[in-house]
């Protein structure tokens, strides 16, 4: 007999099917035995004998045969897409046996300290809730590559092997590379950049690395970076253009694929007015001195409660839950930064605020070689480290841009977790590489 | 003005336009000067003075304003998609001046001994030719993609960073993981597998790294791999099954999508009959040994000249450029592997080969917890080291397989190119990260 989904057995009434699936959760009443199956469609209450059910018991994994049935009108349960439905057990076939569970995964909400989340992390993600995380944020991913696509941007999987440190920082991990050291990429932005004298627009979902030698809720070290990059920019405006784009474009792919998921975390997407409102970071913390009396105008920078102030103003003023913040210290910022021919202090470098985090960051770069050339000087680069990228200014780059937001913060920010770990897979900590490093520290370096 | 891409300008006869790109090619005819302008949609022939052209050359980026005219019909360009038309131009503007180049970069074929086009791969990616590999490339992958999402596999992004070497191998590349050592991943088997436990189906394009101690025109240090795993398989043909119709996908794919880089390359996609034979590899050296005479009967794998000979058979006998053998040594596979239960000497492993190379390997696994862990045993794997795989089978796994095709492969023996370093934009192998390591020991190491 071929398998039915779950889902599918809602239009199978009076027919016998084959489900296959793992135990969800069990009931015992006397005669009667309730489990729920879970396959990747959703669940279904299976009726079945107490001798059927065996020692049955959450997350065997079962094929089950029976009858599909319409429930009496009072047991409907309208929380469940096959509410309307059971089956009536006739066979169970055992096909893998689970061992006990550590905790209860049958509750809505699977109320775990986050170190025992992680520590059972091929466990937990069978919770449906934690499902829901992964299943936005391949929406949000592969949203965010339709989006460019439509726009002309040719799709490259950016190395993550680099042979020296471009940017500087001491947060970089370090690779033997047969005899040689290499490093792991902070950044695809040297490639991207000297893609667009190639390709023109260029974009690629890679994973940027960073050696953060602290545990924070916002930071892993190895993390997911959509990245865009493209050439013959009119103005440095139009990088923002493309960025906010391409971020409507993720918020309609999620509303449209994702209303289940975002129900369950009682999440709403960002709210949106016309445009996302741009304001310079002097004009950004003038506000915040006005609003707060907090003294940050000096900053190089927003602080985290300066980001939080600033999107609450935004929402207030602007109706906005993203707001962008322009014109950064250009010395603060990469050698290639372009700074605004205005006033050269400040640069044409953008960050995309939401919610109280940063998102995203970006803004126009640098096409003209002799001055790169110079800039790179006046940073300290070094020109042998940056050779690649050297070599397609000195042959011709237009006016370019770009950006790149973070897929674990989107999704962390768009359904409203606490912390990063929540929205990766197998998040990489300075303490946890899949399992602690604390723990199984002679399993990691012997 | 707003700019028009040179493939619409075919349609713009008699109309001002502007185009935005680069200096091709040059030749100067006395009072008349023409330049081939490059965009990323193709060429248009500029016709201009010698005052206009002044000392504009090959990769010069310009901004171009004129009269697009129809050409007489004696110099039509069949060769070129604006065949048909030309510019009349009134207004040249320089955004960027490029460097003389090092080569010619006008011809149909960039004939440059590899690390020349290597060492200048900013530029060389310039090349129309060049160029047309990677939107090859682009197609291939997201072409896997799409196959798995329509068959409601979830994507997932594969961690580089990994714990331990799970599959042993001197071949693995070290990470200096804050006080603790860590690695890069050579595969992402143990996550795809245990996350067959969360979602049944998931795909992943992801980075592997193989620290191969020599260069060769098939190995690279760091490639894209494109994974599949999935779980409630009925048998292991199913795993072929799934393979085979992703294969095709991305064939159909590329047909539909690259008939113009195809043509450059005159390549044709591989020949594939009603359905790709599977054959045994004792049956495959048999083969080889009666057709040829050579006998590697007793070897465990075929060797590059048996993998050239069974395509050969494939072709002649089945119709087939692609052929899957299967039943390689249980013993000489990862521990993972599932023995054929009626001669568990050989496994349900299958290798897809193509053209006469390797394309991907694949294959049913063990999913019975207790089975795992005595094979991780007696193949000497920790349990440790596999902590977070063991975990998922330990809660209930159903019976699973996968497989893993090589972007780059696909992308070198579709378009028929000669070295593995010719399909990645920036390969990475013992003596080159971008540039080599041998001249730039200096930096990379300082």
């Amino acid at each position: 007999m071929t398998r039915t989904l779950i889902t599918e057995t809602i239009s199978k009434i009076g027919e016998i099917v084959l489900i296959k699936g793992w135990v969800n959760t069990r009931r015992d009443h006397g005669k009667i035995v309730f489990i729920d199956v879970r396959d990747r469609t959703g669940l279904l209450q299976v009726v079945l004998s107490p001798e059927l059910a065996g020692n049955l018991h959450s997350e065997d994994v079962v094929y089950v045969t029976g009858e599909i049935q319409a429930r009496p009108e009072k047991l409907i349960n309208p929380k469940l897409a096959t509410g309307t439905v059971e089956m009536s057990c006739e066979k169970v076939e055992l096909i893998a046996k689970a061992a006990e569970l550590p905790f209860d995964m049958g509750k809505e909400n699977l109320d775990l300290e986050l170190p025992t989340l992680l520590d059972h992390r091929s466990l937990t993600m069978r919770h449906p809730k934690i499902q829901a995380i992964f299943k936005v944020q391949a929406v949000i991913i592969d949203a965010f590559r339709k989006a460019l696509q439509a726009k002309d941007f040719l799709e490259f999987q950016a190395p993550c092997i680099t042979p020296a440190v471009a940017e500087g920082g001491a947060e970089v991990f370090k690779v033997k590379y047969f005899e040689h050291e290499a490093y792991l990429s902070q950044s695809p932005q040297l490639y991207k950049s000297l893609l667009v004298g190639d390709f023109e627009r260029v974009f690629s979902v890679n994973k940027v690395f960073r050696a953060e030698p602290s545990v924070t809720t916002r930071h892993l070290t190895e993390v997911v970076s959509l990245d865009a990059e493209f050439g013959f920019i009119e103005s440095w405006e139009e990088v923002q253009d493309m960025e906010e784009y391409v971020v409507r474009f993720i918020f309609a792919e999620v509303a449209n694929k994702c209303q289940r998921e975002l129900k369950m975390f009682n999440a709403t997407l960002p709210k949106l007015s016309d445009k996302i409102p741009v304001i310079k970071l002097r004009d950004a913390q003038e506000i915040i001195f006005k609003r707060t009396g907090r003294d940050i105008r000096q900053e190089k920078d927003l602080d985290p409660e300066g980001e939080r102030e600033i999107c609450k103003w935004s929402l207030e003023q602007h109706d906005s839950d993203l707001v962008f913040i322009s014109h950064f210290l250009t010395k603060k910022k990469p050698f290639y930064v372009f700074p605004d021919p205005a006033d050269p202090t400040y640069a044409y470098s953008v960050d995309l605020i939401g919610r109280g985090v940063e998102w995203s960051s970006g803004g126009q770069r640098l096409n003209n070689y002799e001055q790169i050339l110079e800039n790179a000087k006046e940073w300290g680069v070094k020109a042998e480290d940056i050779e690649m990228y050297l070599q397609s200014f000195r042959y011709g780059v237009p006016p370019l841009g770009g950006f790149a937001l973070g897929a674990e913060r989107m999704t962390m920010h768009i359904l409203g977790l606490k912390n990063i770990r929540e929205s990766t897979m197998f998040p990489r900590d300075m303490e946890r590489i899949d399992v602690s490093l604390r723990k199984n520290n002679t399993a990691i370096t012997g």
